[in-house]
């Protein structure tokens, strides 16, 4: 598996790097971005937090604007970003192109459906390819957190849910919660997934807590001026759900905050630590 | 002098404010951001931290990708950042339509040529007009610091040095040192001041640091992997122009750093304090 660097750029000590490589399990080239704090250079293996990104970005939104270089360089955490989707010729899209499927919003699943299923397995990507690219290639050990906004909570959500011991930490910020019961999960399951709605629980935060053996603790922050929380992002399902399962979830309104990076950069730093706790523990 | 905001967003505690206005001194609507700290609400007049952006830049490079936020919620600074030339219908572009001349690229200076003068007039834009507004405005003291980076570290140290009193603090990011006797200064000066080069002296910070009364203490940071350092930014020039006039300038060379946000992200909160230390005293 051969990895193609195409940027690398200084930042707080460490590197900001990006890489483009042939994905077995999307069937495209595809782009991440690895955030190396300045101890990857010391020999020493380090945990690594997964990020994913929501609806329309790249590896590039949260590495811009999420102002966390500087406390994953002071604790030694590696923070890696990939795709929002499959990406490239041949990839189909949503055919009327519209910001909310296909390219830039993949879900984070395994289609099942043509034309779709080719390409459109984010979730082996996200868990298993792209880990075991990142382990073998950069100083990085088998500790791994998950966290994400909005699409990329729900991917965050479901992937640490659905795989029991393959992550040590888990946060979200405005996660799509319940997917199977919103206009933006509705659109993109039946599509990806078909209209048989039994098939959609396997990819729902709330069905998958309310059965979960691992009780990984969820840290959740969530802005109550986000203009999308009442119809699609749902945090008091995902709380109900917890709650019924006894799932330790720490959902956290924020006064005042949107949906924007603003509001992600304000908090980052809680998640960090957060994910530190856990993975360096 | 009307201002319409036009988005408003929270961050740190404090808000994230875009407005639109009809600018007298470029003769056409300008946006520009202002970060109020949570102190905003409080009552107090806060100092004021001028942010001039690189070209093809707007009022957004700075306050989504530098990280400043998160600092000056803690110090109580206003953060102004305009745009970097005026614009919309009626002003004129560089006619290649280039990214280094025209719009997005106003030099921050008052133009003396046709077509440019009836809209480049940034200089006083941005040292008159907008600090008058922001003072009149929102809870901002008469302490205004001024920062920026590549031609935006050029027009911070051109407005304070010429002049003097109207700033209490300056800094500057890979700033260009010396556009006089570079390509990008000489594309812009020419157009925008004519051909004749001892005009340009009133806009070049080596020539101004020669002559200045007011020994204001300047903060350069540099990265030493910045594609346009030798050619385009020349800090040795600027250094030898400060040594000469025996003008305090504190010149850090920053190894491994190129000319991108990360690196300005990676030294804001140094800027910041300086900045800070300053204006509150």
């Amino acid at each position: 598996m051969s990895l193609e660097n195409i940027s690398c750029q200084k930042s707080f000590g460490g590197w900001h790097k990006r890489y483009r490589h042939r994905s077995a399990s999307l069937n495209c080239d595809m782009v991440f971005a690895v955030y190396l704090p300045p101890q990857a250079e010391q020999g020493e293996k380090l945990p690594v937090l997964y990020w994913l990104s929501g609806l329309t970005c790249t590896d590039e939104n949260f590495m811009q604007k999420a102002g966390a270089h500087r406390l994953a360089a002071e604790l030694g955490l590696i923070i890696v970003a990939p795709d929002t989707s499959p990406r490239g010729p041949g990839v189909p899209d949503d055919p009327d192109a519209a910001y909310d499927f296909g390219l830039g919003a993949g879900f984070y699943l395994n289609a099942t459906q043509e034309p779709w299923a080719q390409h459109y397995r984010m979730h082996d990507y996200v868990v298993d390819e792209l880990p075991a690219l990142i382990e073998a290639n950069f100083p990085a050990s088998d500790k791994r957190g998950i966290s994400g906004h909005s699409m990329g909570g729900h991917g965050a959500l479901v992937c640490a849910l659905k795989n029991p011991g393959r992550y040590q930490s888990l946060s979200a910020f405005a996660p799509i919660g319940n997917p199977a019961d919103c206009p933006w999960g509705e659109k993109a399951f039946s599509n990806y997934l078909g209209e048989d709605r039994s098939r959609w629980r396997e990819w729902d935060a709330c069905a998958l807590i309310a059965t979960a053996q691992e009780k990984l603790p969820i840290l959740v922050d969530q802005g109550d001026r986000d203009d999308f929380m009442a119809d699609q992002l749902k945090p008091d399902a995902l709380e109900a759900a917890a709650r019924a399962a006894q799932h330790p979830l720490t959902l956290r309104i924020q006064p005042g905050y949107d949906h924007s990076y603003y509001f992600i950069a304000s908090f980052i730093d809680d998640h960090l630590h957060h994910h530190a706790q856990a993975l360096k523990g």
